[in-house]
């Protein structure tokens, strides 16, 4: 049994990678939930909803979220009564939140709506929300010259990232509870892989769930993280300007050093070969190998190698 | 100042031939919200939609209600996961639903959103719920062999309004107060029209709000109603079978005796003009015309028939 901590569109793209080396049924997925938010009235999971859609080969291919095909004429009618447009919510994608709504207010715990979406999607594997309580990311923001606190979203998307971070914090944090089957499968696992996910902010907060953080670090000797930034920047979204506005050294350094109660190894890019001694350094052992999910197969010998890392060898080409 | 209690459909059509007479911004429109619900958290004014979108042109021709140009992909997708089915939401449609039900998580009230709605499509009249509090109206059906209490739409839509109906109420009634403006237009209009809505689901709401009945028996005088029955059927939906179940005869004499109390005029079709007789001596003054609107000209005509009988002239053809 492999277990994935994950966030949204990297972890979803090393999932596809990964199912290619392991059956699905021997995965499960620990997904973020702290980036959700209720608009319009719905509840929008966005991380769980990107590894459903990327896993399902429904994602749009050009945004790496949402959905393929889709439509907007339910945007377009809201922005007719001057409506919240800066989130966007394809009519495809709306189907989703309007039934994970319903289902929620029917009493419905989030993980038994996600397993409900996952299995609509055949996708095999278990995703689990870390919790089903209101974990929420709140960012406090520099805008323009006042420091104000805002939603995970209204930085992300309504500002763009693009205003400098003082802080970052989760409410609900210390109410929450791990969602069933949480710790338990990062104990159980063979395996545990943190994905190539911004570490503050989408796998920040899976640490910030009771419990969570100490059976990561019970299991720290099967734990190999994958580090989000490349030669000093992210691939995708600002894990690089948050780490360096939060302080941290935004290279493999500054994510190893972050990681270093939990993971055993650090898996980098070659691009970073050359920091491979400090990452040492910092604590976890240095994994070399190609970490730019171009295509499948590079994200499928990406899981290999990380298995490999973590004492788990899958068959089929290095 | 022209006010007009309205249902859906029915209404709708009518309202269109009016304004083809009157100006816009002579008419008040206390509308019907007893079938308004929350489904997949989204808060849903059939009623008032359908005014809305016929005004604006906007309404598909061949439903009667929703939009034309609408798309299903959310619905599609909801099917996917077995999600509620029964109830259609367009994809346009719930571009509506998702600004609706935004505003009133913010604090807005009903007729504010709803004027914020009708504004947004230049309808220049004045549309308001007859109340801001949660009036529903409840059916006991018998399904199929026992008694059993569901909500309107449970009856109307997805049971089709084909199984027996033993008793309506409301809840809320009691507590709820007219919205701002519905007692005023009501006392200070010229004319008050009773749409051609159903007398019971539609009609009968309004009267429920403490207040209404009252207002509209006091101005008995200058009301008239458009009977929905012509030739002992309902043009469109169920009132004629709904009537029966109540223990009312599904005629115009039926409906005379339902308004009595609350109009002077009655507008009959021509196909009843045999039951004028009967239309007197259940109390309102009938008047008969065409009343079956197959066109808008019809429709104007039939406004103009209506506010004439209230004792209100309008230039135009006859």
């Amino acid at each position: 049994m492999i277990c994935v901590l994950a966030g949204g569109v990297g972890a979803a793209r090393f999932l596809a990678g990964l199912l290619r080396v392991v059956p699905a049924d021997d995965v499960t997925v620990i997904g973020n939930v702290a980036d959700d938010l209720v608009i319009h009235g719905l509840h929008v999971s966005p991380d769980l909803d990107t590894i459903t859609y990327t896993l399902a080969d429904q994602v749009d291919p050009d945004r790496g979220w949402g959905l393929r095909d889709e439509s907007w004429q339910a945007m377009t009618m809201l922005g007719r009564y001057g409506g919240i447009d800066w989130f966007n919510l394809g009519d495809r994608d709306l189907g989703t939140h309007l039934y994970r709504t319903q289902r929620l207010s029917e009493g419905a715990t989030l993980s038994q709506v996600t397993a409900e979406i996952t299995t609509a999607w055949d996708l095999g594997l278990r995703l689990l929300p870390v919790t089903d309580d209101p974990l929420r990311t709140r960012v406090t923001v520099v805008d323009p010259d006042t420091e104000r606190e805002v939603s995970f979203q209204e930085w992300f998307v309504q500002r763009h990232h693009d205003v400098p971070v003082r802080s970052v914090r989760w409410t609900g944090a210390d109410e929450a509870t791990p969602a069933p089957g949480v710790l338990e499968a990062l104990i159980e696992a063979e395996a545990v892989v943190i994905a190539p996910s911004n570490p503050i902010v989408s796998i920040g907060p899976l640490l910030e769930v009771p419990g969570v953080d100490d059976a990561l670090r019970e299991v720290r000797e099967r734990t190999v993280a994958i580090s989000p930034i490349v030669a000093g920047a992210a691939l995708k979204g600002p894990a690089d300007r948050l780490m360096v506005d939060l302080g941290l050294e935004a290279t493999v350094v500054g994510v190893a050093r972050w990681y270093e109660p939990y993971a055993a190894a650090l898996v980098i890019d070659e691009a970073d070969a050359d920091l491979a001694a400090e990452v040492t350094a910092a604590g976890p052992r240095p994994v070399v190998t190609p970490t730019v999910m171009s295509s499948p197969d590079v994200a499928a010998a990406l899981a290999r190698t990380t298995l490999a890392a973590a004492g788990v060898t899958v068959e089929g080409p290095a």
